[in-house]
């Protein structure tokens, strides 16, 4: 027997229906705001991920060397090819470019709870606009989503930094501070030891009072306080784009939904303005459930014309333990409209039924394994069928049908000729 | 810049739309007939498919040590992978076990027309029942998923045949005959020159003068000629197999698609019974477009209980050159239900407006970009939108909006409290 390999997973029907309804609900969403589906490959050259993130990502790869000598990587995650999608067509693509996408990516990670090396990301993003619009719009995709799925205020909530503020702050100390490690520093915050933390910001270049004082900062309520602080342009800019985003997340509806929270920094370096986190309410999944941010640098990294971009990656594991924690999983049992049961030499018959129903977009099953009665009653049963249509040799001499409610166990006869109704060709007519 | 890897695809979102649209009706008639989406993981043991297929098959396998030490390969088929989830849980799954799924595979081949290194399947399979209407589904389904896409009897033609009605005649003959390589020839016999062909049967054991019998006997019409030949239960057998075959495909509506054809013969080892191919009928499309066929011994050979099983992968790159050919085209263009013109200070009312449409289930696009009335315009021409609403700040004064119908170019006004219809919330409501 083989076995598969550690962090990957089969979905066997009952899960998988439980995740293709969420999938189902993410992407219709995205339909609705005009997102645009694309499709990507599962590898790209290792170059790629090393180039944005520094050789030491090869340590978290399914990188090799292909049969042409390549070295390529399963794709970690979507940004980089977007980008580079996005920069072989910039002149053709018109502008904003909405894209939205599904598919498994891969790390070579510690495998635990609600993470595995191969995972599902439904990826949201938007180029070609600097507006605050544009970041509201992705939030308020977010919130429907959410909300779509079943969750509610109560559940969810989606807290809003921006990068200038951290970057205006950090450069308005009297020190020459290592503004990346010390937002990598913010970022960890939560997870780490308050000494580990100041460590970390004085590491950076900041004294440990002006360290204390920035954290002192980061949870003010008054970001009024922060631009009097900075008193630069840099940070009264970057407050004013973070009030215009929320300004605009209330006319779309996702303002309820934003908490700001300057401790909210994002791991990664690309992020260039608002960046948010949503996180669960109650508490019960301690890690974000997913992120994402402004990025408007990055297209020109990849060589080409410079376009602001905002977007979000959903992963669908912790989305998934944050609808379990919030009981708002769909149904995982599975369904069948109809089985159209067969008992003796009826399978004309029966087969003309069945396609009647599947006509009308029925999911109809029957018997393909010459079961008794019993068996297949049974199987109808197994797989969760509404109705049972019973074709029995006896019933059609007299022209007639059975038709079993499985819920009420209530059982009527129908002519078989008007059978599902009379709207189709007789028999007389396929024959 | 970048590039993508050779033989790897970027979709974007035109024709993304198209592969989406073909995607949905193969996977929505797999519904219909009550088979179940599974999901499976892009990597598994290269051991998998080398035990399957040969040590050669690394050859074209995308296979290398993960960071674990483990020698994975991308995947490049599912039938392995179904197979071990089959026997993972046996006993716990009721049967039949009907399945499917849509996924990339990778293959290191030559690339060429319809061919890529990463190319995607709809998988379907039907396991535990021997009975020939499991054999029919499958072909029913098919026929129903072409005919779905647009396409008609016409279009495409079933070539059905049998592998012991092969393997049994081979054995007829008084020589020793290598009856895998012999079906191998057969499987190559359109592909290469009469002589090569004869070459083969006649290294797998045939004498010349047995090779040009038994290559008659393929292209025979009439199948108890066969039996006669051979004079064995096992080619009496698989030719009443066959026939019971091609009757329940009669019942469900896919005999008209099907021809008997003894010289296709699928080049994989692992089938036992009855084997087709789908061919273009114009014969444009040259080479088989997918195929399947009953594969009963799998299961056990991987460790799990005697279980029959058929099925069959379409590739979609293939049914596209179909689709091309046959001109069934799912239009490509990208379409919006709904574009929400902003004029002015109006976002407020120009977002619930948004809102309320996708609320409906419209898709529906408002301007993120800060951009002028013409450049609004000339975006929603871009993405094909069918309605424009134009929101505009001396309009909202005498409580109006403008609704523009963008193929006639009509445009009429509407109260906005009623828009898109009175059954909303008033404004003052939502306030």
């Amino acid at each position: 027997m083989y076995e598969r390999i550690k962090g990957f997973r089969d979905f066997y029907p009952e899960e998988m229906r439980a995740r293709r309804a969420v999938t189902d609900e993410l992407e219709d969403v995205a339909r609705r705001y005009g997102f645009r589906e694309i499709g990507t490959p599962a590898l790209e050259r290792t170059q790629l991920y090393v180039d944005k993130s520094g050789e030491e990502i090869t340590d978290e790869l399914y990188n090799f060397t292909d049969q042409g000598g390549r070295d390529v990587a399963m794709t970690p995650e979507l940004t980089p090819t977007v980008a580079r999608m996005v920069v072989a067509r910039q002149q053709a693509l018109p502008k904003p470019i909405k894209w939205f996408s599904t598919r498994p990516f891969w790390r070579y990670e510690q495998v635990q709870q609600g993470r595995f090396r191969e995972f599902y990301q439904t990826n949201v993003d938007i180029f070609g606009s600097s507006e605050p619009e544009a970041d509201a719009e992705v939030l308020a995709y977010c919130a429907d989503a959410l909300t779509g799925l079943g969750l509610d205020g109560e559940d969810f909530e989606f807290r809003v930094s921006h990068r200038d503020i951290l970057g205006g702050l950090l450069e308005a100390f009297d020190s020459e501070v290592e503004v990346r490690e010390a937002i990598r520093a913010v970022d960890k915050r939560e997870k780490i030891e308050t000494g580990e933390y100041y460590g970390l910001l004085t590491d950076a270049g900041l004294a440990r009072s002006q360290a204390e004082q920035f954290d002192a900062l980061l949870s003010t309520d008054d970001l009024s306080e922060l631009v009097e602080f900075a008193g630069t342009d840099r940070v009264e800019a970057a407050v004013e784009n973070l009030e215009n985003v929320l300004d605009a997340a209330a006319d779309f509806g996702a303002r309820d939904y934003c908490t700001i929270s300057l401790e909210t920094a994002r791991g990664l370096d690309y992020y260039t303005g608002v960046v948010f986190e949503c996180f669960d309410s109650a508490g019960d999944v301690s890690r974000s459930v997913f992120g994402g941010g402004r990025y408007d640098d990055l297209i020109e990294g990849f060589g080409g014309q410079p376009t602001p971009a905002v977007g979000f990656a959903v992963g669908h594991e912790t989305l998934s333990l944050l609808l379990d924690r919030a009981d708002a999983r769909a149904e995982g049992a599975l369904g069948t409209d109809y089985y159209v049961l067969t008992v003796g030499d009826t399978r004309p018959v029966a087969a003309r039924i069945a396609r009647d129903l599947r006509e009308r977009g029925n999911m109809v099953e029957t018997d393909v394994s010459g079961r008794s009665f019993g068996a297949q009653m049974n199987y109808a049963d197994s797989v969760g069928a509404e109705t049972v249509v019973i074709v029995g040799e006896r019933d059609l001499e007299s022209g007639e049908i059975t038709v079993k409610d499985m819920h009420s166990g209530e059982q009527t006869t129908a002519p078989v000729e008007s059978f599902p109704d009379s709207d189709r060709p007789t028999y007389d007519d396929l024959a």
